[in-house]
C-alpha cells in the first residue's frame, strides 16, 4: 500500500482526504487551525516535520502550488498537484506529477469519486504507473493527459460547467419576474443533460435559433427585461444558427 | 374517462398520443400518409370526420395552430393547444386552453411524464379543472399558468436548454481540437445539474469569472481558436462577474 502526504486544507483536500484516506499518513497546512477538520491522522504546519511517503498531494490554490513543492526539495517521492490549469513544470522536484480529478466540488456536498474522471500526468513509466495505482483505488475513469489537453479540458470545463450554471442563474431571475418557480424547469435541464449521454450535443440541438425562427427570437429579445441578458441571448442564438448552416 | 382528439402527428403529437393513449378516441393530420404511426386508434384527415370529444388537443406547429383550431368552430369541446408560446385566443372556438408540457422531446427517446411539468390555462374554472384532471393522470407537476408567465417559461427554457445545450457542444468542438474524448466532461456535467437541486445556481457558481481571476480568463481567450468562442467566453465571464458585484 502506498503511502500519501496531503498539502493542503481546502475544498478538494477535503474531498481528497475522505477518499484517499486509508493511504494518507499525514495533512500538511500553512496555518495549524485549518487542520482541525483532519483529526483521524496525523498533522503538521511545520516543514521539518513533513513525513516521508510516496506520494505528496499538493491540493492548493494555482499560485500556491510552486511555493509549496519548495517545501519539499528534499524529498525522494513523487510530488503532484491537482490543479486544471498549471503547467507540471511548476512543481520544483525532481520526481513531478499531476492527478487532476475533474469535477465540481462543494465543501458541503459529498461525492462519488467512482465516476469523476482523474487525468495523470508524470514524466517517467514508473510514476504513471503509481498514480494510475492510486487513482484506480478510487475512481474507473483514469487516463494519462498531457498539460496542454490538461488545460484545454479545464477551459472545457468552463463552458460546460460554470458557463451552464450561469445560464440556470439567469433563467432563476427570469422566473422570477413573473412568479414563476424556478423548479418547473429542473425536469428540462435533466432532460437536456440525460439526452447527450446518448446523443451528441450537435445532434439534441433544438429551438428557435437552430430552426431560425426569426419571429421566436424577436419576441423573446422583447421579452428581455437587461441588455445583458439581450447580448447573451442573441450571441448564443448567432453561433447555434452559424453551427448549423455549416452543415448545408 | 373524458374524450380527447388530437391534432397532429408531429414529435410531441406522437409522446402525448403515447401517455394519454387511454383517452384518445381518434387523431386528425391533415395528411393522411402522416397517420400510419397510430394504428391503434381511429385516425382521419377530413375536418366533417372528426368525432364529437370533450378535449381537442392540438399539438402542430406554432404557426399552425390557428388554422387548424378552425376545424374544430362547429364543436362544442374544449380546444387546447400545447405551445409554449402561442396566445391563447390564437385558438377560434368558443371553449379554449392551453395544455402545455414543459419538456425538450426527441421522438427516438421516450419520456417519463410522471415529473414533467403541465402548464394548463383556460378560461372557466369547469374548463380548468377537465385540463387538472387530463394532465394529473400523466404527470405529478401540474400548474396554472397564465399566457404571459407560459412565454416566459419558454423563453427561460431557452437559456437552460437550448443554450446550455449548446454550449456543450461547443465544448466538445474545444475537445476535439486536442484529441479529447468528451465523455470526460460528462461526470462534471452531472455533477453541474445535481448541485442544483440542493441550492440555487447563483450559490453553486464557482471558476474564473466568479471569482475574478483575470489570470485564467486571459489564458483561457488565448487558448481559444475562434472569435466566436472568444467572444461568448468573454460575454459569459462579464455577466457572472456583474452578477457577483452587484453583491457587494
Amino acid at each position: 500500500m502506498h503511502s500519501i502526504v496531503l498539502l493542503g486544507s481546502g475544498n478538494v483536500a477535503h474531498h481528497l482526504f475522505n477518499v484517499l484516506q486509508p493511504f494518507i499518513i499525514q495533512v500538511y497546512a500553512r496555518s495549524a487551525e485549518n487542520l482541525n477538520f483532519f483529526s483521524e491522522v496525523k498533522t503538521t504546519s511545520k516543514q521539518d516535520e513533513i513525513l516521508d511517503a510516496d506520494v505528496y498531494i499538493i491540493a492548493v490554490n494555482d499560485d500556491a502550488i510552486g511555493e509549496v513543492s519548495m517545501l519539499l526539495t528534499s524529498k525522494s517521492g513523487l510530488v503532484v498537484h491537482t490543479s486544471g490549469s498549471v503547467d507540471i513544470n511548476t512543481i520544483v522536484t525532481y520526481r513531478k506529477g499531476v492527478f487532476y480529478p475533474l469535477q465540481t466540488f462543494t465543501k458541503a456536498k459529498n461525492i462519488d469519486f467512482k465516476n469523476i474522471p482523474i487525468c495523470v500526468e508524470a514524466q517517467s513509466k514508473e510514476d504513471y504507473e503509481l498514480l494510475e495505482k492510486i487513482s484506480g483505488n478510487i475512481s474507473n475513469f483514469v487516463r494519462r493527459i498531457s498539460t496542454k489537453q490538461r488545460q484545454t479540458l479545464h477551459l472545457a470545463a468552463v463552458f460546460v460547467n460554470n458557463f451552464s450554471n450561469h445560464l440556470f442563474h439567469l433563467a432563476e431571475e427570469i422566473c422570477e419576474q413573473e412568479a414563476i418557480e424556478f423548479n418547473l424547469l429542473k425536469p428540462l435541464i435533466q432532460e437536456t443533460v440525460a439526452k447527450i449521454q446518448d446523443i451528441s450535443p450537435k445532434m439534441a440541438q433544438t429551438g428557435p435559433a437552430k430552426r431560425n425562427d426569426i419571429k421566436t427570437i424577436n419576441r423573446h429579445l422583447k421579452q428581455l427585461k437587461t441588455s445583458n441578458n439581450k447580448e447573451i441571448y442573441q450571441l448564443l442564438s448567432q453561433s447555434i444558427k452559424k453551427t448549423y448552416e455549416e452543415k448545408l
